[in-house]
């Protein structure tokens, strides 16, 4: 198999990336990018309810688009291909019929955004989120313990029982659900039977309750508890989970004529984006991987002899596999990174939409000239400011907090403001903002005895934004290294995939045979570490104070 | 004296208006706005460290061109002019040599900002604000105690102290001090003297710890025991004040001259510019009159026997005959108020001008048509907005807060931000908190027993915002009507000329024959005031909580 390629399929929040990669130099030879045709037109979304759903056939499409694509810029190539490993956001699930179907693809469900997959960021479900928390609070067994001890409405519970109280024709033909991440794989196997299908143990471990300690999912009882509406789910879901080194079966003859490969060849179990993405850029115990976009996605692994029995509070989950099987996959994240840029860059934008572009003839093409670039030259101007220089002090709760401490409710403060506080400051303290965030997870895994040397940042805003980066090790104090994946987390797909397919034995093996290694690394500057610690003391002090 | 005309002169921060009114009707015969040349070139400011200084001779340039541009607009009229009055900005202190001129008209200061007017909103003395505050509590008497019980860096003794201070040069030469109001009246009635010019009972009792309790200003000792570099200035300014119905002198041969009036004519004593505004919009017991324009200057009348021998915690002051001869006059003020909407502008305008305005071909033109259609444009969509129905709560204190509880480090906080968060709702969530401000001021009133029955604004924020005027309401829950006079300050000194010049016995009589009335009335909606209420509470536990 020494000329065996794989495919590793990455679902984002936009779009899905396909990478077509040989397994024995991790050369990526093609890849390609297709963008969500009914999410790219605003379907099915209401930003302002945080309601944000994808349909079920915009991943179809998406699927099909950029395997054939990757395929067809490598003539020859699908005959070589052994295995494909898929990722996606998560907790993004379904409520199914009782086949495991996705309620949109049956009518009369196929406009009804609560018959479709409910995008990670959603937080509809609030309410439920802290209904589950008060119950856990009191009963026997403490079923978020490996979650953080904080169930999130980012999380499935929450947004299948939200979705179930709320549409009625839904309700009655639920059946069960599934993560995105289990589904693709399910429906590339033609497996996609609830009880029978592989779960990841990534998302069943991370967001779902899964735990070995208690045999799998939670008690029936605790579930009616929450709310009777739930009665009946557990036994149509599932007990075991897998790990993403082992096949979720083989691709069937239809979907391996659809895509234009061979049937048979493994299709991995599949995982959360930063989970695979984690592998891609190469983790190892001490180093804290950032999955930085839109949001942040931050992945350690760490033995399970040395973290013992301790329970880390405050993270979304710690999860024995699922990242590399055989160690403890910690996941924390920031609820929004890129997304305070883009919307301070949305209030900029609105005087240049509603007064400067009607003043000119090209309207279309002079705000996205001018919107385009927007927050290079703010970044610009910013990383001119010294840091505490401005009296501004900001947090990043613009869509919440994921971690520490999950609170949804949380909104963001800007502070200080004077009347110099000038356009670029006030981005600065943003950035800054995003980089405190950040330390009080990396604060917290160190208070809890986590070791943390370096940290490494994948996606968008890492490959794009040095002025960022540099600010993120400044407020860290340690070094911040870029992986030189663009795709990281379809490169971390398409290792497991050479795992699930036999090509490697150890997912630590494929990442060191199929590592990319480091564009760049940002170097953490002494004296703007120590002013950006007293900053960020009155960032945590403002986060206690300002409640709204 | 029943054709006797008077001349209303008013100092504001950017210009000099002078108005030419008929003393038997109030009707405004003609008017002239002169803009400060060299501030508005920008000179001898720093906006960064606050640092706002204007040079005398801006002051004697718009003199003579606005009164020149009234008379000229009217043959004739400058032989029945009887009377001229003068009200400033404040506390605006310069200081002079041992004959009273101000050191910036003398070589070699010329162009010394030290050697100018520190302009009221200059912030450069907050140190010494500081340690005037700690001795006076320490004092067996507090002679802040009639100022509110906070002294504060805008007032006329931290600023001459921090002059004195930071320049040695101007410190040698410096022998006495001059407010700006009472400096015009003395330069046109040839005494300028400092110890023999005519001081205002306005300005040395709301600024400069004058008050009768104590046979004038605090004694010696008290200045040396702040600074030794006061000593001695006590002796060389004054121990009587006078109200502005009294003149403070004839107008000289050489001033009639320059000025094209007759020589003889009397000069009121002067005072502070909302304090005359406040009787040219017609003050009453009961009207919370308010000069509402970058901040706001508000003032109060009280009956002697009504206030007793109370004091008011927190306010610029209560001083008799300060405002109408015979009551107390109180004075309030926000530090800040259209100049938050103008900083929001400004952080708005960056991509405008950095960005959008390369890519037009008349940028100029491009740049200041999209600008003056900002501020009507986010006011008309926040107005759109429902009250609450945005998350946002900001504080005012961009520039600080001057009441209550005169604090000019406090800084300005935007709190409650979602992704969702718009260019209108912040725009909303601003206007609310500069209303939220003035309700901390009527509050502290109406703690104290001093009775509101309505409000009345003046200024240019009160005649071109109807939704700012509309929110002012609603979050008081009190009417506001906005006078006619739309140069309210130099109609109230124009008042106060025909009193001090003999036309009218009493500045209530002037008052009542020579007001104006009302323009328009705003009457608050009890359920947006009810919203508003809680909204207010949340903005005091933010202003408590974040103090950076």
């Amino acid at each position: 198999m020494n000329n065996a390629l794989v495919i590793g399929l990455d679902y984002g929040t936009d779009s899905c990336r396909a990478v077509l990669v040989d397994t024995a130099t991790g050369e990526e030879i093609a890849s390609s990018v297709q963008y969500y045709p009914r999410w790219a037109a605003g379907a099915y979304c209401d930003p302002e309810s945080n309601r944000y759903r994808q349909h079920p056939l915009d991943y179809i499409d998406t699927l099909e688009a950029s395997v054939k694509e990757v395929l067809g810029k490598c003539p020859g190539a699908a005959a070589r291909v052994v295995g494909i490993a898929i990722d996606t956001t998560g907790s993004t699930p379904v409520l199914t019929n009782e086949n495991g179907a996705p309620l949109a693809l049956l009518p009369p469900f196929e406009e009804n955004p609560n018959a479709m997959f409910v995008l990670w960021k959603d937080h509809t479900a609030v309410r439920e989120a802290a209904e589950i928390n008060e119950l856990a609070r009191q009963w026997h067994t403490d079923y978020t313990a490996y979650e953080g001890g904080v169930y999130s409405s980012e999380w499935v519970w929450a947004k299948m029982l939200r979705v179930l109280r709320v549409d009625k024709q839904v309700r009655e033909s639920a059946r069960s659900w599934v993560e995105h991440c289990d589904w693709i794989p399910a429906l590339l196997t033609g497996n996609e039977h609830p009880t029978r299908l592989k779960r990841s143990r990534c998302a069943a471990g991370h967001k779902a309750m899964w735990h070995a300690k208690w045999g799998g999912l939670p008690p029936e009882e605790f579930f009616v508890a929450i709310d009777p509406l739930l009665a009946g789910f557990r036994e149509r879901l599932f007990t075991d989970t897998f790990t993403s080194d082992r096949p979720a079966g083989q691709l069937t003859r239809e979907w391996g004529a659809r895509l234009g490969l061979a049937p048979g060849i493994v299709v991995a179990v599949g995982a959360f984006d930063c989970h695979m993405g984690a592998v891609g850029a190469q983790i190892k115990p001490g180093v804290f991987v950032r999955v930085i976009g839109t949001s942040t996605c931050d992945v350690m692994v760490v033995d399970p002899q040395e973290l013992g029995d301790k329970l880390i509070p405050g993270i979304c989950g710690q999860v024995d596999g699922s990242v590399i099987p055989g160690m403890i996959g910690l996941e924390a994240g920031q609820s929004a990174f890129g997304d305070v840029y883009a919307w301070f860059k949305r209030v900029l934008a609105w005087p240049i939409e509603q007064l400067a572009a009607p003043l000119v003839e090209n309207k279309a093409a002079f705000v996205e000239e001018t919107l385009d670039r927007l927050i290079p030259a703010l970044s610009e101007a910013a990383a001119k400011i010294p840091p505490g220089a401005s009296s501004l002090v900001a947090t990043d709760w613009m869509n919440g907090r994921r971690t520490p401490d999950a609170n949804q409710l949380l909104k963001g403060t800007i502070a200080g403001i004077t009347l110099a506080s000038s356009a670029p400051a006030l981005f600065r303290a943003l950035v800054e903002a995003t980089a405190f965030g950040s330390r009080a997870i990396v604060e917290r895994f160190l208070e809890n005895g986590i070791r943390i040397n370096e940290v490494t940042g994948i996606g968008g805003i890492a490959l794009k934004s040095p002025f960022v980066m540099q600010t993120l090790a400044d407020v860290l104090g340690m070094p911040v290294q870029v992986s030189r994946a663009g795709q990281a987390c379809a490169v971390g797909a398409a290792m497991f995939a050479a795992v699930a397919a036999g090509v490697h034995p150890t997912v630590e093996q494929a990442r060191d045979v199929m590592g990319q290694g480091f564009a760049r690394v940002y170097t953490p500057d002494p004296a703007a570490h120590a002013i950006y610690t007293r900053l960020y003391y009155q960032y945590r002090a403002i986060g206690q104070a300002v409640n709204l």
